[in-house]
């Protein structure tokens, strides 16, 4: 295992040290725990979010102005325990209330939920949504029902302007649900990566070899194939994920070209080429572009593509001003 | 070669028009030549940059309010031509006139030089800087005297601010050229990167193998050696950077955590947590810290620490506002 790190079970807290050195003046980490937090909490709808870690920018990446409150996180690929979501949950509790923004994989549903059970036996008000982007297939080796991915951004986007423009718990609630039933994702991997306390690549493939709809745990997809032309699997990927969300003609789009981890920009930007042709071919307008490593897997690569459909108020909220390490506008 | 693109002849035209399509409110590529520019040329002092593609976001990333005007993309690790770099100073020429930012290796010296040399005989204005920022060693591979490196993105950012807020060209040079002389920068690599045109890994590290002060085009750096922790390395290369910039104590610096491509943003935050110690512990003031990939060398896994020392004016400038692809503050 060739990686950059001290000793392994230091990994996250490491981690989490190093972001808020960068960014003080915006965030802190919780001493004895692995949360960060905005610096002020605010009294408006706070949102937490968090899961595994390995994912990084997501989620502590995104905790700033518009975005999140608080990222609680696991170790790698694992969810962070009950106590733990409940300390986040804590550390930014308002009267108006928290908002929990959860991946849908089993063990973070249960421990968010969990937590979710004791912050409102401390008369914490709050509420959860539940991210499911992953077109690639219904239940999965982590997962009853579809995973949640990179749209998960999104979501963190657009309900944490909701809840800086001041609105209510169940309409921070309903805007960030109808972001979720309008994201849809499917990505393709050509490696695995390496969870630090394995030291081993988490699957196999050949050299000319890809998966599609991995999962960003690596774990398994829709199915393997030879490796093509960047060209000919998008035009797979974006038939698959317009079958699942349609669009009419001058409908608007957000379009999330994300990478994995160890894909270059280079091959991002090609991705997007052909994303974008694709979509003014169907005038589909796109409202907002966004490429780069939003939710990777650590040094996979690989990468995935997101739609979101956006109407009037997904759009105003997607375009309002975000100030986060890893996500401005 | 397991990379996602299509014909190899086409990959930075591609990439170009894959990053235009995404900016289109900001960017634009020349339609017959691999040039990014601002839509709109401003009648300010002009800042052009490019070199080799490969290193992406830089430059064309970096193309946008507060920084650069055009960027001027070469063949993967390859220079621009002369005629190519011409375009790119006339597609943004004003009256206050065009500054150049070369990175220092040859081939770019040779033809940018000449391009100016082209421009000033169509009375075009035009000044050259040129970064140097890589303390590994004196010539190099490609190189006579030091290369430049991550540093450029910093000299880009503080001389594009200087051009933004309305300066004269001798004025955005100086402050140009103070940067490059306050900014220094030490790599490491943990392997190799594939050159699409050649197909094959760039040269070879054993498992438990390192290379320091190895440059952004895989050449030979100062020396091989173990993979150790993270801390370190970082001591390392912090004790040579800090003997090259050296510090008084609360004089303040800007730190560039830079990823070479296949490095985890968990491993860079692991890295700056201990660059931010040993500051903290010297008494230096961090004013702003940046962190991720910024200056690559396609899929490398490695990283770079970048310090630059500040004055009032270029931190005033560095906190200035940017709005480009890959850089906003």
């Amino acid at each position: 295992m060739k990686k950059l790190i001290n000793k392994t079970e230091n990994i996250v807290r490491e981690m989490l040290e190093g972001l808020a050195e960068a960014y003080p003046d915006i965030l802190e980490k919780l001493p004895d725990f692995n949360i960060i937090k905005r610096k002020t909490v605010s009294s408006k709808v706070n949102l937490v979010s968090g899961g595994g870690s390995g994912h990084e920018p997501a989620h502590a990446g995104y905790v700033g102005y518009g975005m999140l409150d608080a990222a609680v996180a696991g170790e790698v690929f694992t969810s962070p325990t009950p106590d733990q979501v409940l300390e986040g949950i804590k550390a930014v509790k308002s009267e108006k209330g928290v908002l929990l923004i959860i991946k849908n994989y089993s063990g973070d549903i249960m421990n968010f939920e969990m937590a979710a059970d004791m912050a409102e036996m401390e008369d914490i008000k709050v509420e959860k949504v539940v991210v499911n982007d992953d077109i690639a297939m219904e239940d999965s080796t982590y997962t009853i029902g579809r995973r949640g991915v990179a749209g998960t951004v999104l979501v963190h986007k657009i309900s944490g302007a909701a809840a800086e423009d001041g609105l209510e718990l169940d309409e921070v609630k309903r805007i960030a649900e109808k972001t979720i039933k309008n994201v849809k994702t499917l990505g393709m991997s050509l490696g695995p990566c390496t969870v630090p306390a394995s030291g081993k690549e988490s699957f196999h493939l050949e050299d000319d070899e890809i998966e599609m709809g991995l999962g960003i745990h690596g774990e398994p997809g829709i199915h393997k194939g030879k490796l093509k032309t960047a060209d000919e699997h998008v035009e797979y990927m974006m038939e698959k994920l317009l079958s699942e969300q349609k669009f009419s003609e001058n409908e608007k789009t957000a379009v999330l070209i994300n990478g994995l981890g160890a894909t270059p920009l280079m091959e991002l930007y090609i991705i997007n080429r052909k994303v974008s042709e694709i979509l003014k071919n169907k005038k589909i307008e796109i409202s907002e572009t966004i490429v780069g490593n939003y939710m990777t897997s650590l040094e996979m690569p690989g990468f995935s593509i997101t739609l979101l459909k956006l109407d009037e108020e997904l759009e105003k909220y997607l375009k309002f001003k975000a100030r986060t390490p890893a996500y401005k506008n």
